[in-house]
């Protein structure tokens, strides 16, 4: 039993709204000056194509290259973006100040409402990148400015006892005791919650329903003192977030066990290493010590897995990955080599083939214990 | 304030689990009896194609027809059903015995671990049909047989006190007091709660997270009385079951808000009408008594709303719903014609281009006020 205790979680959020409405202002005070100064006003970016993004072999994780963009009103097309910024600054600015919350969606309708036509935007993408923008030139996140993302409904239930801070209040909650079946909604921005005390040994992050409904209904978290964090297929920020953060902050080591194909792979691997659209928060969201469970493919061959092929597509994201700096060890060539090699892929539900009992019972226990983690 | 109390939940639990598994060795004892009397086995269950499924006016949902398709063993592949049949019947009377569940993949993949071969199901929609058959003719669901859906993650909150019926124990939650933002977790099998208390008027239930997250952020279920169910799209059994009780035990009622759309007025007839896939559990499931907030085409005209044009696939849907006996009412008829003629759909959260507390404030109030609601 050991616990972590940050500031007051009510004083540090406010501290980052401040400070995330103060980088903002700062970045249109910055236009002020280029104008009074008789410049052309321009914001510079770093680069965000794929040409740009490095695998930082010492973080572990994705970052941005030295690359930058100039955004500059010397053309129509960067002045428009330059106003655009503007006037999501202003949002943004009294978003925090009145402590409000909006949807990236939300911002893009928002703008119709804009005096300024010029100023609306014509996409969501468009919004979407001002805002990832913003994010990186003022070294804050999307949920620093509250921006929220449209859903992820991950859960969590183990042995841990948090404080969450509401609209409405404080909420004290134990993810076994207070909890039903399904388990602790995470919310949009998980840095609302302060961590109070746990029993746990690891984080087991899951990817899917069915899998995690077979550890909680087998009392694998309570047996093994287990944090379980389900991640429902690629897992949204606020996810990545939490589980970061029980690494970080709980000193708690993080498996991950998904599918064995592909796409599951890369789950993992966005767990651990981040990925390319968020490059510029791998920081803030990646998990480098994050370790993969499995289904391994030696696991397919090794319990005798029910099994579909793999489709031209599985084949083709595979050797793709055999090219990826993140997958770039023996350990994975390995793995990946075999499944081209054996042409098959099994899901985690395929465990169910040797019994209910069988994956909470041996697989998990010889996994964990093969990996140092039991 | 008022409050339903049905028979103690544990004993509910018990007596329909008890039931189940009788229904289900009454029917292998069937088998055992054709047997017995030098008769061909064989199994009679209602045909399931779209030509035997019926609007019911009276009751205003999806019924099965009187057509029945009879399994006989008088084939080989009649045979084989059968003996399949029998090898779920005993696992699905040993999983109730042992008060255990299981998802539907897992019985899939459980099949593989059966002694005989042409007892192991060759797709999941098989083993998914037979356990629709054993439904009808066992006349319980599928939840009653423990069986569990892969994932679905809707979350109610509001004005409501319950008490969950775990395999760890009961759980008493306040659905505003006791959560997170994100809200209550819907279990798998709504039936395991019990509605203690609550101080609602009526039951929200709403498409999208984005919308989902404005309401909560807004305290329109705290200001209005509401229940506020988030349905993800189309809703889950498990969120239609546990929106029917809060109707029926409750007496509350309940509204629908979702996208303007041919799609979500489809998400808003599974809610109100059933689905044809799962016409045999209408009465289980369905709320006939459901009422549509929007967005209606004459919104997206009185409050001209930011639209997109309706694709050729959005036309195809909306004209079938024209002849669709769910939607055969004069108001759907002029909703659907007004949106044909104007060409435009909108979103949920399209409503956001006038302001963030357009909805709370102006919207719902006025439609849920010219609806008889408020």
């Amino acid at each position: 039993m050991s616990t972590d205790t940050p500031d007051d979680p009510d004083s540090t959020a406010s501290t980052n709204d401040q400070r995330a409405r103060q980088q903002l202002l700062e970045l249109a005070a910055q236009f002020y000056d280029q104008f009074a100064d008789g410049d052309v006003p321009s914001m510079s970016v770093p680069t965000r194509s794929k040409s740009n993004i490095e695998y930082d072999p010492e973080k572990g994780v994705w970052v941005l290259g030295d690359r930058n963009t100039t955004r500059s009103a010397n053309s129509v097309g960067g002045a428009q973006k330059l106003l655009k910024a503007i006037y999501v600054i202003e949002f943004l600015a009294d978003q925090l100040d009145q402590d409000r919350s909006s949807t990236l969606r939300e911002l893009y309708y928002l703008s119709e409402s804009w005096d300024l036509d010029a100023a609306q935007f014509n996409s969501q993408d468009e919004s979407n990148q001002l805002v990832e923008d913003l994010e990186i030139v003022a070294d804050v996140t999307r949920e620093d400015f509250h921006m929220r993302p449209e859903e992820s409904g991950a859960t969590v239930i183990g042995p841990l006892f948090l404080r969450e801070q509401t609209r409405r209040g404080e909420r004290e909650i134990h993810c076994q005791e207070d909890v039903g079946e399904g388990g602790y909604q995470i919310p949009n921005n998980p840095d609302t919650i302060e961590f109070l005390d746990h029993d746990a040994e690891f984080v087991l992050a899951v990817e899917t329903g069915g899998m995690r409904d077979r550890l909680v209904e087998n009392g694998f978290d309570e047996d093994r003192d287990a944090i379980v964090v389900h991640l429902k297929g690629q897992p949204a920020r606020a996810t990545r977030r939490i589980t970061k953060r029980l690494h970080d902050e709980l000193d708690l080591p993080v498996v991950v066990f998904t599918d064995g194909d592909p796409w599951s792979y890369r789950i993992y691997g966005s767990v651990a290493y981040g990925s390319i659209k968020s490059a510029h928060l791998s920081e803030y969201l990646a998990t480098p010590q994050a370790d993969f469970v499995g289904i391994q493919p030696e696991d397919i061959v090794e319990y005798d897995l029910p099994t579909d092929p793999l489709s031209d597509s599985d084949v083709n994201a595979l050797e793709s990955e055999l090219e990826d700096p993140r997958f770039q060890s023996e350990y994975w060539t390995e793995q990946i080599e075999l499944q081209l090699d054996i042409g098959k892929k099994a899901e985690q539900q395929a465990l169910a083939s040797r019994g209910l009992d069988f994956v909470t019972d041996t697989y998990l226990p010889e996994r964990l214990d093969a990996m140092g983690v039991l």
